[in-house]
């Protein structure tokens, strides 16, 4: 870490700094400019509080030179982590194809689904059970139930499910889920990512609206430092000012993950742009970037297709463009 | 709300739509243009799902005619929401400070700081006993310790205490608490508005980073509709690609919530700008923008003012500020 | 378009501002609900300012139904149009690569580079004459020698070239080049986009850092409505808070102005990261989401690698990326 | 300058790149870590191209000391410059009022205007000649005659006047304006600016929809490294997701530079919020946070007052607010 002082700052006041991050464990090498003085941190600063360090009167700027986060990081974890749930495999180069659809509605929707993208080439199937809504008046998901339906739908089709927690106190309730999902809104709900870190299954972890990807790998090793070291991670969409999709997918999250971590990167293009018409090129896109896998909504019923259809593919839309990305991946293969 | 069609969209498809709407309850009018139908609903169309709408293949765009909060909705509660907390008022036209250190880390050090800042003027005292951090590997505050020594600051200032909730399992330990603080990165936990939803005490619910004004009135409306109506608002400032402040304060929405909802309205001017000497200008600021009240951080700890002085004032700089904004505050009710 | 009135508006102050639409030759309709009145526009109403109607005291907020844009309109043109420079088409479904230096350095570096990026199977050269620098300290291109040289290696090489232009009054010196270049800083810079709205040549008009779609529309829509309307569109990336990255690419851009416009897109993965070893997966993306052409920075330099590398690829890595961008394109053919 | 290299380099690489470093003529102190190595430069670092070293293949991340603006710097030149317009004064502790219309529409108007602003306290008028308008389709103001009847306005009250230049050919016509106004969209006109700098003129900056404090501050030296240092800065809000107000006006960015550049900063309530009701909070919010002065729209018109009236201010209004401003002034000077 480096620490830029301000101009005119006093010895006295340098010295006390220096001797507070001495009281922390490291050694300071200091380097007189003409008009700066600058601090290297030597040691272990991922205790270091980056934020604070920066705001004190005296210091113009911190730089870490090491990332903060460890048990994620690729450079002390070369190989890509691989992990593997049912027939599916994330992170050794394979891709993975997650369907299913926005909410689980009743026992024939989610078994006739599963059916249908099993069918097409998805190896997971998705459905929400409990549903993060921005109003109290929209439906929240059929809860308990919803996980019951997942459960019969995984027994019918042998498909892992993954479906999304909002609250330690349901944990429960997810015993036979395969993956646990951690939506956008609770990325950064610490406490919740503590009681996953307790587990032993894989978390699918999405990315805060507007949330880095160094905050995103924080949270993830939120889960990794209390022993659970299968995270997948998931570009969704980040908050711009561009209105027309609901997010801006953030593609170039794909190679720059890929440098930072080990830990396997999947592409959610539904949510990202709320559009059922964008989701195959965003999706093929993700392939062509380098996904580990696809996580896509798929709904079934044409008859309710009005309320369902929102941002999902039917079927026979999904098995298409599962079918172009199965070339994009193979194209790339050669 | 008005929905305005796809060029090209056929009458059946229509229909089916119309036919849809009209299953929920609502009215819908149709107009048609030379390249666009436009279907006007009429009715309470605060449960039909906007984006859901927005998603259709048919559907062009979607626009809200009337806000989908209603307990927050100025519209329908024209007259200010006062919240009395101890000798503090928010919302009755004067302005209430709230101040105190990030973290409470001791006993003598929140006593000290409690009466310091009773001294100049505050009327609440706030302190972080839970805390939220980026890092698994920073400090995560005392917990419970921390809040039984906030009681303690309160027993001997009488100032009323506010500190931040992490997960609505620790709601017993607010029970002597004064006003229960939602952070920013859990404005849109919605399983813990829901339990904050069923107190009788007030709530300040702080925006998230990259949330609107208008989905911090929803948040506000989860927390109203379970029957708790106190709620204050809290701007602290949202991400955007600016760096050399954390955040942009964003103070036009004080005017802008004025209008929009009749709930109390504070200001975070430290948390915003993350330093200390801008802490002053932006609080002065939100004063004469109109807020109810300034929540600021102050620490008393000059031997480890290293550590604490991040974004606080010292007492003494809290003491200045706080006679500016009365100041200010007089000036315009002259 | 859609005007939504406030609550508590007069009949007189309605009728005034419906006298005004008429005025601007609208038939207005008049929609009255419990709490607002909608007033429908039907007509022409792309000469109707949208902000300005929207500022009024009296107006909630407006809803375009019709797109102010009209030449670059899909709606009301069909057909893609097709650009063809040289041997290289853009808008056909065919994929183009234009290629070369950030910056024109010397007659040797364009000469070979020239013919490398022809090889490698580029079919328009690129490079920076006029540079934009964000310093006055910073090189600012060879200006007239740039285009000079670039015009040799033109006629070497028999490549179309293309290249910024930044201020109106050096129009004469672009009379031989076949593409000229709009930059993100002068995308709204209007009378420069007047003053190439009055030539026959094509222009290429690159997204604003902070730009809409419907801005960058709005954009070409100076150049045709001018009379120009060989306009390129070009996707390089946006503005956000995510730092990791130079910019990021919005690449449902693609998918989004395809519904919007007629006119070809291409998009430029050296600018938007910033990072070379992000170039290739970003531009096989862009593939595969639909681009028409992509614009990728090649340097040849090996001894001053160090300052031209920056986001450059070298010819031997652009002829990997054009070749796996070849695969992706074929991919998606069959 | 630091620049840190990623784990890996080759020693070779690594003196490649000092050598490069020499050759710009700065001295290079290594520091070498466990897992990095980091080059310290010393030396005048500002012709160095921060963005192009972070994309070399072998760098991880560079991090500027000091800054590379100069003559901007407060570093540099720690009085504030005071910049003098007919009876105005910007950079001396007062407060200064520049109002006016958005466009200048006719004589009658902009004399009328002139007179009741004058009146009301403004020490400067402003008004648009030429307007930068998104749609072509939109007026593109009065042009040279619009210029003509500001400099009657500013003979029958004395008053200087500002107008916004879009395009350096249309220098000749600014010679009687007394401080030309560059908007938020030519921001990085390079090319303009340059022209700028030939001047011996006062020059109104605004910040552009998406630049940062940094980048309005090179701006500011494009034009002073040309011999003009008369520059005023202007914050007139940034683009954010928040769309509820046109812009999210940033009002940290006065306290930010103020220790960062010797320069006058005016603020841009109308422009920033884009709706009348909310200028007068905000330009009470800029006095109060420590603003040099505050550029106001007020229009005149009664009868056309649905066309003016957008984001300005009836001249009764802006009496008013011109003096809440002053007991905001008056109460932080007390």
């Amino acid at each position: 870490m480096i620490t830029v002082l301000k101009n005119g700052v006093t010895k006295q006041q340098r010295d006390q700094l220096i001797e507070w991050f001495e009281e922390q464990g490291l050694g300071v090498h200091i380097s007189e400019g003409q008009y700066q003085t600058v601090l290297g941190l030597i040691g272990d600063t991922s205790r270091i509080d980056e934020e604070l360090v920066a705001s004190l009167e005296m210091v113009d700027s911190v730089k870490r030179i090491s990332e903060p986060f460890k048990k994620a990081n690729r450079k002390f974890h070369p190989e890509n982590t691989v992990i593997r749930v049912g027939g599916v495999t994330f992170g050794d180069g394979s891709l993975s194809l997650i369907a299913g659809p926005c909410s689980v509605e009743s026992e024939e929707q989610i078994l006739d689904v599963a059916a249908r993208v099993k069918e097409a080439g998805a190896g997971m199937l998705r459905g929400g059970a409990f549903k993060p809504r921005t109003s109290p008046y929209d439906f929240q998901g059929l809860g308990a139930e919803g996980i019951r339906l997942l459960e019969k739908a995984k027994e019918a089709t042998g498909l892992p499910i993954v479906t999304e927690i909002m609250s330690a106190q349901t944990l429960p309730l997810f015993e036979n889920v395969d993956v646990i999902q951690v939506g956008a809104r609770n990325m950064q709900n610490f406490e919740l990512l503590k009681e996953l870190g307790k587990l032993n299954k894989p978390i699918l972890l999405k990315r805060g609206l507007a949330n880095t990807l160094k905050e995103l790998l924080m949270s993830a090793e939120y889960i990794m430092a209390g022993g659970n070291e299968q995270v997948i991670l998931c570009e969704r969409g980040i908050r711009t000012y561009e209105t027309y999709t609901r997010n801006t997918l953030d593609l170039s999250a794909i190679p720059a993950l890929r440098e930072l971590t080990h830990l396997p990167i999947v592409v959610d293009p539904s949510h990202a742009t709320g559009i059922a018409r964008m989701v195959e090129p965003m999706a093929l896109a993700a392939v062509a970037a380098g996904a580990d896998g696809l996580l896509i909504e798929v709904h079934n019923n044409p008859k309710k297709a009005l309320c369902d259809g929102a941002q999902s593919l039917t079927p026979e839309q999904f098995t298409h463009t599962a079918q172009k990305a199965r070339r994009v991946y193979e194209a790339l293969r050669q």
